[in-house]
């Protein structure tokens, strides 16, 4: 694997100069104004495969080639990008097959982007040739640093090809038809299969409620989607091995496994994009950080935080404008957090498409004189001030559980609600977090579990194997785990545990669910432990503490007085269970405690409401980002060290920190 | 026909030992729990077709025979189901022909259930065969004691088979092209059919707006399952003539007339999913009821209960645990409404499928030491002391009629207003009536009238030939009918009647009805009776009374003045119109009047809030059963009599009911 | 082209005698119930085309003969219909080419009406015999005194022979594949085009995004409905030149560019059916006179109503009654507006099929003595006292544009905001304007704008070439333009302002908008204008004045105090920006201060809430329509004349209007 190691912190966006060609005297001022505003690193050549192949086999590159060389010219860099995530429109009429097919058997008809057939090999083999002659041509290009595959991969096909591949993933992975109707309980309904031409993906004219069929299907697609990648990288690998490949991911994006995807990858990228205004600051913020301690933990490296708007995007249902300091807080929240870059879609605005009002640092205006434009040159300067991060990791103690095929297995679950409010309280765990002013991963079942000494578990509900297994190793090691309402239920193909509730988790958790009740929307319990109440909604499950001392109960309903929450000691450590969903407030005052019992270190002892940390560690020095997501200012005690913004030391003292504001400081080990 | 006349009330339920062949010592285990949990009857083989015919025209059989012989040996017995309910894949794709047609003329993928064409000759060949072998082998089993017929019948196929059967049936129907343009009166946007060949389903992509069209295809498409139903029905008759046979049918189910569906089978039976919670439960309940009711007057019979949940289901969107009592209290509600059954789907959950999660006698857990089996065993003890009310039915004097023709009619109608309610209209009057402490019977237009004193006949927009003169005779002769809002406007192909609403109920009514208003949700008019003024909504009548007289007006609008309540006496009878849907305190008085006016006899004198009644009487005996669904104690005055579940008699006195409880008393006829 | 005047101010509905002839005796009374309602003129054959042709070729036209001459008989005359809006089953059949094909290339079935492919050569040769047999046979029946061609065009198809036919507009329109490219931008998501064969239709499983190929094909759809429009009037021309012809329009239909449409008919006809109840009467009565507006502008000239209802429709979710009043009021409201005609759909309610609840002069019922029949009499009565209005326009001196291609491209704008509010805001400026007693044409940008002072043009997102430089011309010339939020952002391909925004209306409005924020539902800025603060919502522009003047400025957010409200003074004339959408007390003040500047004549001073006016004028004679349409009654200062419905001159001076009344008073010019 090659190395993300940029010699500076990247700065700049996405930039189409095929849009422009007839245009000289733009291009020529984009280099100008990209200096003029501090940017530094350019993504080229994203949807570009027309202009680069306007037909089949013609390929015309020199433009590309005059655009690099200016760049480099000027002390741009860029990361170059293959093309494949929107093909020309003669390629779809030549070779129809590229086209996915729908659900319901239905060809789509060329339009769009991100809709090529991933088992296509007509499609590979485009791709193949286009990468290579990209490679070969620009693999040297001194301003070329890193490889930007394709763009926010997505979606499915449903083609005879994909079925046919798809068939092949279920022989290798079940083996025989009896163990797949096995693990598929297919004698429910009378499903079973008894060859395997006849199994077919998911579909809603045929079928679409067999779990164990969608979960393999999902796995599937990512597998498939990883498949198509991989076979992307190869010729990158081939003409220039020591550049690194990253493929840009998106937020809370469901329909893949990213743990699984990035793979192949060198390093992660994404693209973010908050809808600051849609509620407070601070609850859109932690979001944000929730995603950026994914793509942190996906490598367990630094990130790139490939795609950012300056100002408003164009495809939210409201899209509001940044306001001042909001920019430079987000960019920086985000370096906080793990990004070795701060890019944006999209430099320029373009002229017509469906983006055209997507902001970008240039206008539509073309010009310099405008707040987004001086926010970025702002962005610029601070970047200019933090080298010293580029590469460092913050040392995170504690770490959130959210599993991708867990989420798949919960979405898709019937009963006992249709909406199970995963991906909620997962946030709300996360937000308990954070407020302990800790670092804190967002993993998933796969990863190393060893580093932490407190795991947050919210609704496992379907352990895939070994995973309980190494989640009761962790707690009899000393460690702290927390699990919680609807854990348990299902193993990795989605049937139940037999025997009785949560599984494998029975030991560790010390305790039997018997039943699990749901609550309507609006509908409240409460759990009732130390003295406090705190409503609690959604689910309840109905527990028989076993080994598990009981901590709380239920206020209401038939089942008040039975145990809410409980807490297992296992060897060395202790394994907690909230059978429900709590307030919020709960879970702050729960973590606060879990948090010094675990002994995971804080690093600013009491944060004000609307205040959020995060920190980069390297050799002997850490340094802190304090960022103030509230309307109002926020005085806090921050550590002895040099503030890198204010280029001044400062000594460990009380500090009033402006509304939407960010200080960085960074200190020597302690 | 043969009786259904088991010797003992029925406890059991949906059983599916084929899903559990790899694991003999469940099998055994399940019988051991039906045992101990008083179950005595069960529902096998309802989706075991890929198991009994693994490949085509391979049957294996002797796992059932096995599972007959041990459910024997320890007492309990079996309604046999024939498999058509889910075929297997290797049928769908040897033969595609079998699978449905979707109205714009997509043939289905293979997935799903309830998915056959049922004109298909070659789905009909296959079932006959899998029927008679079925029949053939187990139909002298000892523990066979009835069939149950696929499950629950449902949805329509548009392909060309059917498309040709729906010709014939109009050719029947209508005889000449003429008689059938007259009828739905293709004049009307040229939509004049010229050629048999042109009638095609209604599609959202072809005719969807043509009212006869529409009705016609929904009789067809009742037609053409109750054919299905009887072909799937003669091979049983062959091989054991002397066992009943039903099949399951669902709560509202609008797609199917089921007065009709019903002949060819020996007794109903019926799926109850009421959803406790959602409301509060007396409400739920009268929905509940209403259904039974319904069920009781296919075959002016006692009808089983088929299926129900002992705990909770998982396909509600909240689906919430029965709370201590409910099971026990809404099992005998089934039995006082005629059921000679009360079972479950399921016997044990699945352990994968979609519904893994549906509520069991036996849980995942596997033993017997829940709530939930605690639960069926207290029904299994209670239904031991019930064995006198088999096959008794109640003395209804009063009826409402709920027809599905009219419903269709109704739901299709455009204008006045979108939503008509007439389901809820339906609803209000029974709960009305109920609150009476009477039992009714909720009978559809082709029902008998002779038996009753009272009929209400709300939302009578269609009147099927006969019906009105019908009605009328039932006035004349004494009877008490009341009508109500948007009456008498089409005949039975949905032509209006001509010459002034409420065509042939004119007389009978004696009004002319020239308009009706639309009120918006949320909007009300009122109506002033008697001193006191009630709210009414939805749709208001503007009538002259011609022979009726007055007795109501509305309070608002234009019409403010005119009537809105009138009464015809007619004959030895009289004739109620109600112009508006008024609150329920109104139909509450209103029917409290009409109960004493038309001599239907009360069961109990005052009913508490939250407490209903109902009864089966037979010879000289009547079981009275009262129950409590408030969540207070209600004190009622019982009759005297034996307290069949205390096992102790009782005097005539007043007694508490504790909130969710059940009573029931048996006393010799007075 | 041929005029439309009759002699009288026509009188009458939609009459379908073929769904009766089978019922000479009901044909028979309604020539009698015509007469006794005054009405004067029926518009048959609308949908009779399977009538008229029963079998391919075989023409039955006699019935139809003798309908005419009935009502010629009585003098009752006649817009003869051409019956292309539903075609016969056995075309559908015989011709399935005729059908249209849905935007996912499936092609419909048979049904419904208003669905045939508007390029199919087929289709089109069946319309042309059949007009040229109807032309030539009735082109000079004496009752007939104009053509009703088709019915309410509608919809699109999206067959072979249609993307052909785009492809040859696209050619027409682009000349070039680059010109084409250029315009839509298809450098962005790498769409360019290489061949002309890889055009199509937007579709939602192929290109649905890009906003020049959908605003293309937006203008094929108008083009080609206008082409299938013109060829059905050729053989209407060739056998009767001298009858005018009009085809139906409807209610802010925006699929297609009336504007254009309309060019090749004689007259404007209209389907009005307000929803009166829904909300309250007053801002119901100025959707509809916006409309009205609309109609009269199309052609310059007074328009027909050719459809509305004299009680309910039966469409609408709700459909209310008319309260008594309301019919003759909104009968002479189209009137007051330029119609020249007051008719219904429809004369007779139809027994059967979907719309046989709608309301119509005769009902069910069959006679006279109904309410419906009498409030139409009433009209007839009241008609008959108004000719001198026939032919007569008022004298706008105000304009309001309201763009079908802005508001194409507008709703499919990508950003700020899914919802743009375009209609929402003209309403607002409309009744704002209304409420200062002034008539208003409301057109689009291609008409001419010389004969106003004041010009309202909101929103105009989109300036069509040469637009921004004629009302540049316009203001220089002494008028008075009005703009708002969001215009000026594209040219008429979609593709954005380079420069800076409002692009070409820079100049005339003085200021340059850097950026648009966003405002959720419910959230709300204020402007600051002379003292008072108004709240504003949806959107903001941010502004930077140039030459022009800042009148108001935000209260909020952190661009408060910047620019909301501009005025550029410029020539002799005024140009005005509001930046944002503010509230109707705004706007009302606003329009009360350019009505007095820009010198724009009211017919009445003072209009208490709920009143309305507008004028027709002839020679020197002006007639003005004062309209009540508030629930409480309302003094007004009428001007001296003659009262046309009381029949009775009248002395200036104030006068009381009941709740749903009118005045018409007419007087010399003065």
């Amino acid at each position: 694997m090659a190395q993300f190691a940029l010699p500076f912190i990247g700065h700049g966006g996405d930039y189409n100069p095929d849009q422009w060609r007839d245009r000289p005297d733009i291009l020529e001022e984009d280099i100008r104004l990209m200096k003029l505003s501090g940017c530094n690193l350019m993504s080229v050549g994203i949807f570009a495969w027309t202009a680069l192949e306007p037909r089949e086999g013609e390929y015309d590159m020199d433009w590309l080639e005059q655009v690099l060389d200016r760049l480099h010219q000027n002390g741009i860099s860029a990361f170059l990008a293959t093309p494949s995530g929107a093909r020309p429109a003669w390629m779809s009429r030549k070779y129809p097959q590229v086209l996915r097919v729908q659900p319901d058997g239905k060809r789509a008809l060329h339009g769009g982007r991100h809709n090529h057939c991933f088992t296509s090999p007509v499609y590979r083999n485009f791709v193949r040739n286009m990468n290579s002659a990209l490679a070969k041509r620009f693999g040297s290009h001194p301003a070329v640093v890193g490889w930007h595959i394709s763009n926010e991969y997505g979606g499915e096909c449903h083609c005879e090809l994909c079925q046919e591949a798809f068939r092949d993933f279920l022989k290798a992975r079940y083996g025989t038809l009896d163990a797949l109707n096995h693990a598929w309980w297919t004698g429910f309904w009378s499903k079973t299969y008894t060859d395997w031409a006849e199994l077919h993906s998911p579909s809603p004219i045929g079928e679409s409620a067999l779990h164990g069929l969608n979960l393999a299907w999902q796995r599937f697609v990512t597998e498939q989607t990883k498949n198509f990648l991989s076979a992307e990288i190869v010729p990158i690998r081939e003409y220039c091995p020591e550049l690194p490949v990253t493929t840009n991911l998106m937020e809370f994006y469901g329909q893949l496994n990213y743990f699984e995807l990035a793979k192949p990858i060198d390093f992660a990228s994404y693209d973010s994009y908050p809808r600051w205004g849609e509620g407070d600051y601070a609850r859109t913020a932690l979001k944000v950080s929730f995603n950026f301690d994914i793509m942190r933990a996906l490598k367990q490296k630094p990130f790139a935080l490939m795609e950012s708007v300056p100002s408003q995007v164009n495809w939210q249902p409201v899209c509001k404008l940044k306001k001042p300091g909001m920019h430079l807080l987000s960019s920086l929240q985000a370096v906080a957090h793990g990004a070795d870059t701060v890019m944006y879609f999209q430099w320029r605005m373009s002229r017509g498409g469906s983006e055209k009002f997507h902001g970008a640092v240039v206008s539509h205006a073309g010009h310099e004189h405008t707040r987004t434009f001086r926010d970025v040159s702002a962005v610029g300067d601070a970047l200019q001030k933090l080298p010293s991060v580029l590469g460092a990791m913050p040392n995170a103690k504690a770490a959130l559980i959210f599993d991708t095929e867990n989420r798949w297995a919960l979405d898709d679950c019937q009963g006992p609600r249709r909406e199970k409010r995963l991906l909620e309280t997962a946030l709300m765990h996360y937000e308990a977090l954070k407020r302990q002013g800790i670092d804190v991963d967002v993993i998933d079942e796969t990863c190393d579990f060893s580093a932490y000494s407190l795991i947050c578990a919210p609704m496992l509900y379907m352990l895939r194997p070994g995973v309980a297994e190494r989640l009761t190793q962790f707690v009899k090691r000393g460690g702290t785990l927390v699990c919680s309402q609807f854990t348990g239920r299902v193993d990795e193909d989605d049937l139940c545990f037999l025997g009785g509730f949560p599984g494998p988790l029975r030991e560790a958790l010390g305790l039997w669910i018997e039943e699990t009740d749901a609550l309507y929307d609006g509908e409240t319990n409460a759990i009732l432990t130390n003295g406090n109440s705190y409503t609690c909604d959604t689910m309840c499950d109905l527990i028989h503490a076993e080994s598990a001392e009981v901590l709380g109960t239920y206020a209401e309903d038939f089942y008040a007085g039975t145990p809410a929450l409980t807490r297992n000691r296992l060897g060395a450590g202790s394994a907690y269970y909230i059978a429900s969903r709590p307030e919020q407030r709960f879970l702050n005052a729960f973590y606060a405690r879990l948090t010094d019992e675990a002994g995971v270190p804080r690093l600013i002892h009491t944060l004000p409401e609307g205040v959020q940390v995060a920190s980069r560690a390297k050799g002997d020095t850490t340094t802190l980002f304090v960022m103030n997501f509230g309307n109002a200012p926020a005085v806090v005690t921050l550590p002895a060290g040099r503030d890198l913004l204010a280029n001044q030391d400062i000594v460990d003292s009380e500090c009033e920190l402006a509304p939407v504001s960010i200080r960085v400081i960074q200190y020597a080990a302690r």
